[in-house]
């Protein structure tokens, strides 16, 4: 209920047309309207320009394509992650320009594009195993409406490959860092910039790497300050963190 | 080496002033002012107003005082972090308008204060226990020039609690959220504003909290998209890059 | 041994109808009966309706069917769960009313089914992924007597999905709870109801949930008084202990 | 706000003696209120007879004193866990019929006591070590208005202890079993009757027992089916549960 | 080199048929033999009868074969554990006497059997999905000379089924007792004799039973005096080490 | 109740001596009883010398001088272990002949001793510091009748420490072998020899041994058939199960 | 930017061949080549025969062979690891001469070798299914141009086995010991010899071995002075490590 | 035995100066000293200045003392470590030029000292707390005949730190690299040169950092070639085996 639709309803009430039982009824019935903030979640949404995200892992493709439907009717842009080759086809199938994204294991329905705010968003990563997460990340801050400069392979065995890109570096809003097995790059680049840096933790790697622990535990132990993280391969909450901040500090 | 700097320097150079083998080594002898961001990071500080830190643990007294006032001689704003009261006894002798923080075990020297940006950054915690940590974000985020809004004692067992604040919140540039047993406040505030969500666990708890683990996954696996992490117990952290986010997007 | 069958015994010793080294024997070679618990345990599983339940996984589909077949024999309603597609077939053969709950991976034989308690069991679960550990109780319940309401898709992260049903909420005498990822519902529910709340964590989630640790942890350090914890993805575990509670407040 | 004050509320608008803005503001100032279950919440504690419970860890002397002295005024019982002498000597000072459980690290203030309900809840405990976290248990199902029987040490090493007192564990509506070490007390009490267990791990144990993790995990796992676990060392929580479950099935 | 051999060498020496270059050289090169264990190793092998264990797992059924072919050329009876359906078939081509275990995936070649000792050695599994395990201790212990009782699916959750296999548990020299989820059964059984009991840890379990890690710390701590354990679903550890308790307290 | 006191408990009932209600009553009553494990086992320790054994951590004095006074009386050898110098001088008021072995932080009062057994227990250990669990273990099979040869000192580092002990090693019929940080002398040793070694992982170390995980999870891979595992310093378990199995072995 | 290149580049400027902006450009845009060490280390790797090393795992073989020729062109020596055999007969069909070692999942380029130094790395390993590893680490060390000695199946169960090895333990410069399990194996080596001893642990094992960490805690522990360790499974950096070493000692 | 103690024997027993029997005893009765590696061990820690290590945790300093004065005796330098005052007081009322390392916790006694060998040995820690880790390793490192250069505070937090030692680092023949919290520092270092670095995690931070496994997890997964790993806080760990690697390359 928005306050619109509740000074009406006093009104109708003071008006008498309706009763007491019926007015105290809707308040009482509607505790979610009454607070409010399920429907400015989507209209924010809508406004702007932060769409709804489908997680596909553990839905079948005719869930995801239904879920899609519904959210392209409201003319969102869509997104979906975690998706196989699988539902990719079927999205495919009912929506003629989505975009499958293969490394990142996405699809995207965008049709027109939001209008990209100024800012950028630099994705790092640390190996080229590392990119299906960067990119991720990468398509998820692109879809929300943003500008994303992509600096793949700079880890810190060999430092000259980050120090070589310093100028883009210091050029971004907000940095994602993504890194598998010691996960040392976010504590190098916070190091070097003064801007928010995300660290994702990435699975790269075999042994003591415990699917990404050992990056996840380097990443929250960082001596870098400002250095925040997501949970291990989640490169699509990097990305989706990174449009919020972005949005704070570019409004289109 | 500035830039100017090295202009000069090649002038003289051209000019005979200085030979090969001097304009030769100074290039060569500091490697780092040549890539220029250790100049450029402290200038930054100075402009943006984002103060040195001093971790205090593990640090004797006499080097924290040391360092501080080798800050202060700069007009820096000072603050320390995990002091015991032995630090902030040796602090205050030196300088008397230091302010002891003692529930964030923080001490600041900041005189005259920075000026405030007009952006609000949230600092929310779901116990009592929580203040603590909570409170070092607090000063940390303050001492950097921000204001802050502490909404304490808001868990997740009594929602009440949580959603009477819920204008308060959705005001907030950037919400810190710091909660320890089950970590689930982060979560259910990501659920409620479209701002960047930085959780803390802290080591609240026994048993099978594990010393602040059981908070830390719950938050790194938080359902609320949005949510960054930082290490257990570190309001520091969190303050910090909260700091930097609210600088992006309120220009003082 | 009942109480009777033993003063039985003992009279017809003392009429000499039997000997001592036979009353002796057969006090000492039945020492469970003596005991008296396995038959109480029988006898009260006819008695109260709860049935027998056999544990599919690791067991041949002959294995299965064979015990399906004894207990069958003796007019009890059978739960089989954690079973595969191959399982159900070779009990639908045998039983042709036999159900078989595809996504609670369980088979019923229950006709006619038990009469159904008063009091209602809520189950809820925070996301679509966690339904099949859901519909585990769900199934398990019922067959043990029991009304039961699914509250499916209601998590943390969209607050008013849950508090639009707390009606609902509210009515049950027991509430059994699912959760992956952070675990973060039960505690939300806990602070609703003053009802016992059994919290059942799954191992949907990736990277730091570490198959469920995380929100089993989550749920263990409960802020919420009254959650109690099984076993990760254990739905049955929960609808048993659920149907056993309803047992005690809800004679038939 | 209560059904009746907001009933009020609307008649004073109706009647023209509260403005339009004043009655919008009062629903929509007070979400909670409108939501209604922090109240309702309130009323059923009173109404029932479960006390707010004060949680003594981490908080000092005096902000235990004035939480406990708000409850007492109205005429709730208390209970205060988790606490040093410190506080029991601060509470005692000011209430002079509080009790202090030592064993228990419990204070008590409950003048006149609840009304018992009729069913019985059970403590069962399996080494002396583990006394206090039953206790904890005892004192919390006690206060709570229930008849609490105790069965200390009766650890499976020495079966017939338990087995001599199954009369007794019979009789109960609800089992709270704690133990340490490999905690299997648990599983064999889950065998021998057909009412709720609700398993506590404590930390009593050495080496690999972790802390009570060995106790845990062997609780989670019971081959015992309707064992619910709670966190290692929480009596209170056990206890909490009990007494649901007893006032569900025992109506004062 | 046995003490006989040193003899002889040092007698050759002193009579001048070898010289002191190839006496010294003698006695240095060959290290291993001056110290004698390997050989009596090899010796007290065949004089007793414990056989070579050939581990399967990890080796090609030719190498299997090979080694098998080598230790049967010497008259000893030959256990080959950890074996996939393709070494046991290749085994059978090569030796037609040679008997495929296929519960404790194991393949034995013993004609004629070594003769039994007369302690009995008892093998209980907690249940049906304990048994590969148990089975395994179970054919190590038999094809070492020992004779074997089997009390299998003999758990706690059902007690008596355990109390009625009482006499046969009294009667056994050392008893191997298998069990996963909680592992509780060796306690138990610890509790009712005062022979060694040897605690085998199975991975049957799932969530938090964390593959084998849930018994095995149970079995650690158990509170049962006298009970050791093997590593996780190491039947033939367990079956070894029985044989040798039972070697020591029953000569052939 | 013996077999004989059941027979007379039948006489007397035949004879009308005592009720049909009180012979019922006395078979009920005492369900352990009639199990007749409790009583033998008592019995069993008297007749083979395996005394009771009080748990000394988390018992007040008082309650261990209690109980070793029950003991006493009953002319049984008392073994306390764990204790702190506050029980032994507790004890040692009491009983004036008690023993207060220091560095294995046991109390012993045996008077006279116990007739010691021909077979012999060796205890080894790898390091200094794991003196006082080795001992622990020696004092524990002393106590219980056994010949103890000690072996310190002898760890895998220096391996010649244990091969100059190569014959000692080979007279035993039982090895404890106790270690901390890599926990490696178990392997070796169970490679020298024929004989049941369980093995002691001790707290020592540093970092990485996580408190004696390290040499626990060694101990449990080791490749030398016949190792068995006792809980991290658990000397008295493993000083128990040896003399459990020399028992078997060494009739007195 | 060589020394040499920095002067020619100082000079031109002095004699006006170029300009401020472009002479303070050149230092500046090549931040790396100022600091010289991506340089030098691509040129030590020429000089000292240190190869690019190529990390199979995650590449397609279509990127492996791309790097591979780039390396290939500039007659560096090849090494490409973790290769499944896709990998290997793309590599062959490009590089006729090209070795493929399947047991280490390797194939190396190196026509002519590089010339072999003078001391001794050598691969010892504990058992048969630890071959892989070490050969891993063998073909590295060979490629660098080291003479390897392979000393496998020599774990310390069976002493002898390695006692046998003795004088070729003792020669080598380096050594590096695989072993998975209890990992004990370097312990041992440690204590014979004065030289550096890396060790590999690799994930050989069942049940508490964890894939490794039982043997790589027992090696971070090991009692031996001078072990270092590296990653579970991790041949080629030990084989890496040694050649850096040996290249210390040994120059060609 | 020397062969020359053997010959001398061989050549008494030939002239019938010893019996058959007490020549064969010599051989049997000394296998290790038949063995020669303890013998040799002992030698070649005098000639080669390899002291022997007396760790000092829990040694009484008494026990310490006696130890160092046998050193002592033999002309040995003597390295004490992991000691507290009290042994530090001990020691140097017995040995007046006895050298307390208070930061390192070790005391050294070494008059004269070693002659120091031509090759430098790096210990580069990151934070100043990492300090008493890396003066261990330096001490250590020290004694054993060695020149220590110190890099203390370059953590990769302020890349400029370590950059501005890039010489320094460059000359080293062996780099020991300490760092706590995430451990990122060798990974740097290793891409900086081309020689072995030995990785120490300290136990520095809190949270996440468990104590040093963040930074042990790390170092193993390391994305740098040639780092090898020692346990946490093993400072003298790796400075033993940096001078083991520095004895082969740099003969004195």
């Amino acid at each position: 209920m928005t306050t619109d639709q509740a000074a009406q309803l006093l009104k109708q009430f003071r008006a008498g047309a309706i009763s007491l039982e019926h007015t105290l009824g809707a308040f009482q019935s509607a505790p979610v309207a009454e607070l409010g903030f399920a429907a400015v979640d989507t209209h924010r949404a809508l406004r702007k320009g932060f769409p709804e995200v489908i997680f596909g892992a553990g839905k079948t493709p005719e869930q995801v394509v239904r879920i899609a439907t519904k959210l392209a009717e409201q003319k969102q842009p869509v997104l979906v992650t975690r998706i196989t080759p699988l539902h990719a086809r079927a999205i495919r199938r009912k929506f003629k320009h989505a975009v499958h994204h293969v490394e990142a294991r996405c699809v995207t329905i965008a049709k027109p594009p939001l209008p990209k705010r100024p800012g950028i968003i630099a994705i790092l990563c640390a190996g080229t195993s590392d990119i299906p997460v960067a990119e991720e990340a990468a398509i998820t801050a692109d879809i929300m409406g943003n500008r994303v400069e992509r600096l793949f392979d700079v880890g810190v065995a060999g430092l000259h490959r980050l120090l070589n890109r310093f100028a883009q570096i210091q050029q971004a809003n907000v940095l994602v860092v993504v890194a598998g097995m010691e996960g040392a790059l976010p504590s190098v680049v916070a190091g070097l910039v003064a801007k928010p840096v995300i660290a994702v933790p990435t699975s790269i790697g075999y042994g003591a790497s415990f699917g990404g622990i050992a990056a996840l535990l380097g990443m929250l132990n960082s001596c870098g300050s400002g250095v925040t993280v997501v949970n291990i391969d989640n490169g699509f909450g990097a990305g989706y963190a990174a449009a919020q901040i972005n949005a704070l500090c570019s409004p289109p």
